[in-house]
């Protein structure tokens, strides 16, 4: 059933109307329509947003809903690394129950779309993928979940790591990732060749997580955009986290920005609040497709976060000093659908035409709905109700 | 009726006792306690910690509960600033109830003592004071407030703010305000001379916001310092943001902090999202008192927040980068028992002989109570229940 007649509902915090729903697509938007046969969600007035978009998460790290995890490290990033590595099994953290837990919660919460990393290790090898892939297809219709193959513990000073990628992408991962491909890997040219040469032969796309500090992430940075401006792959390519954006002298950053624009590379910001993150604005008026992510919840890295778009927006907003309402509109936009457009998924708004993913809002308007720490009304996924007064239609494990 | 017996609690996470309140206060802690003809209270084995604390906000600002304000502006400190003061009157911007939703909120949320400021200019006089102090006196019992006289439009660039400072701690301004001598005032010697002979002339109190950043906080803190030094005020000095203790090379932040310490001067962090703000580990490991708080919440500077000092204390969390169980227990004490002693109000704890200003928090262990976004259950006050799961007994306007 993908036909459903919403009514009374305030597109983009417009006036109120309705919105006819056939096939998964809307059809008709305005006021007064009846439909026959048709199912009818009554919107009370909420506001409707194309629906929500975790363009950054680790489905396969959160103990939600698990035990209270003590054992958090602090230290350097590879100090995280190994400790998660190690203790997965001794923490019986099952992928598959763990994120469903984190994928019905943002179900819940709104989210239409998740690009997900996952950790491919000599450790582990696929496992984590494949509990992955089984809540991937438990959610199908519910909720459309791009899977990363994330080379998490490094890819050359791991031997095995680049065959194991391989053999991810041949069994159900979408896209190809990377991390830190010269301080964590300790050879640029060789990482990004890598992951390039796994992208090039299984005609899938890249996201690398490049935390690399000042002028070496911009190094790095310089050697992701020479890869994707010779190898064509304008449109195919993203990038997490790009502190140096935030780091080196500011013309440095409008060129910079300025090329990535110019090749078409997404950005991924999870307003990490400890770190120094590129200027959402300046990236959106620079013309970077943008996305915004939850980032991990509650894993062995560290306590903090929700299964919410709303909340980590809210986190993204504070961090990038947004304050007036022009400013939360862009925030919620990047949260939904230009977010969409910057993991691949283009054309997702509440106009004729799109593809039906709506989330409710409560809300005066778009700003206020921002800061409102209210649950969904409804959640719409392709013209099926997801998710009705904060709470999805599944159950997780 | 300040007599009260708390059962099945678990103080400071620990294992589930009970406690006797005699008198607002702590006369006993132990398990299958029963006193004749007390009111008894059964904690259903949640956390007990001392009530939280509110270490800097600003009662007299937030639109909580009025309509959405569409008209917040971007750009320095003095246009946002300006806004405010030009728009409070026709907002109706009403103190009295706007501090009342304010207080009340974080009384629901367990808070057990507030430190706001309030705003005096050559505007507004005395009103803006005079709505709060009718707030204090409808909510002892429920809460204590504390009131700092604060030259928001400035000091030494207003004449007649002085004087106004003068009657608003003769007409119950517990506390000398400041803002930024150097950057706003323009002659740090005179701004801080005129708060530092208010104090001494009315024997009170010291708040002084410092934003000032760099080198340029760095020199009026020393101005600062030794004015605390010559007068004799150790103790009796807060400084709150100080943004400069972390921007300044580090081996000054350690000579600076230390000199703090010695001198007994508070430190108040709001952990400001998109600012740099002085490390919490570092300030209490070098001796420093330190409390947090909220800050403005949905005023017409900027549309965060919640009343709430759980939700405060996680932001500063995340901006501290906390991960481990020992650091979130840190966090944990300054939003309650340190944070209230760097306000002046010390012994706030759970144990025998203590006023039993107590909030109650769900959870396993305190880190987990930390980044659980749960209602209170139970919030007691000087022995009195001030508001029950997540609902003040009082209601506000």
């Amino acid at each position: 059933m993908s036909d459903l007649l919403l009514t009374n509902v305030r597109p983009m915090g417009g006036a109120a109307t309705d919105i006819l729903i056939r096939k998964g697509v809307i059809s008709e938007i305005g006021p007064g329509l009846s439909a026959a046969g048709v199912a009818v969600e009554d919107g009370a007035g909420a506001l409707v947003i194309p629906g929500l978009v975790d363009a950054h998460t680790h489905l396969d790290k959160t103990t939600w809903g698990m035990p209270w995890y003590g054992g958090r490290k602090g230290g350097v990033l590879q100090s995280l690394i190994d400790n998660e590595r190690n203790e997965r099994i001794p923490l019986g953290l099952d992928v598959h129950r763990q994120s469903m837990r984190h994928a019905v919660g943002l179900i819940a919460s709104g989210t239409s779309h998740i690009r997900s990393h996952v950790d491919v290790d000599t450790d582990h090898g696929l496992t984590l993928l494949e509990g992955k892939v089984r809540t991937r297809e438990a959610l199908a219709g519910l909720i459309d979940i791009q899977i990363v193959a994330f080379p998490q513990s490094g890819l050359m000073v791991r031997p095995g790591t680049y065959e194991l990628l391989d053999a991810a992408l041949a069994a159900g991962a979408d896209i190809v990732g990377g991390l830190d491909p010269s301080s964590m890997d300790r050879d640029p040219k060789g990482s990004l060749d890598a992951v390039f040469a796994l992208a090039e032969k299984h005609g899938k796309p890249v996201d690398i997580h490049l935390h690399e500090p000042g002028e070496l992430g911009a190094f790095t940075m310089e050697m992701i955009l020479d890869r994707t401006a010779a190898l064509g792959m304008q449109g195919l390519v993203g990038v997490s986290h790009a502190f140096h954006l935030a780091m080196v002298p500011e013309a440095r950053i409008s060129a910079l920005m300025e090329r990535i624009a110019a090749l078409d590379v997404s950005i991924y910001s999870t307003g990490h609040p400890s770190a120094n993150v590129p200027s959402l604005a300046r990236m959106r008026a620079a013309g970077i497709r943008v996305g915004i992510g939850c980032d991990g919840i509650r894993d062995t890295w560290g306590p903090w976060g929700e299964p919410d778009m709303m909340h980590r927006a809210r986190i993204v907003g504070m961090k990038n000093g947004f304050r007036r309402d022009d400013e939360l509109e862009l925030l919620l936009d990047t949260a939904s659908g230009a977010g969409a457009a910057s993991i691949g998924v283009p054309g997702r708004s509440v106009s004729v035409g799109a593809v039906a993913d709506l989330t409710l809002l409560a809300g005066e308007t778009l700003a206020h709905a921002v800061v409102l720490d209210e649950p969904r009304p409804l959640v719409v996924h392709g013209g099926k109700v997801a998710a009705r007064a904060g709470k999805a239609v599944v159950e997780a494990p």
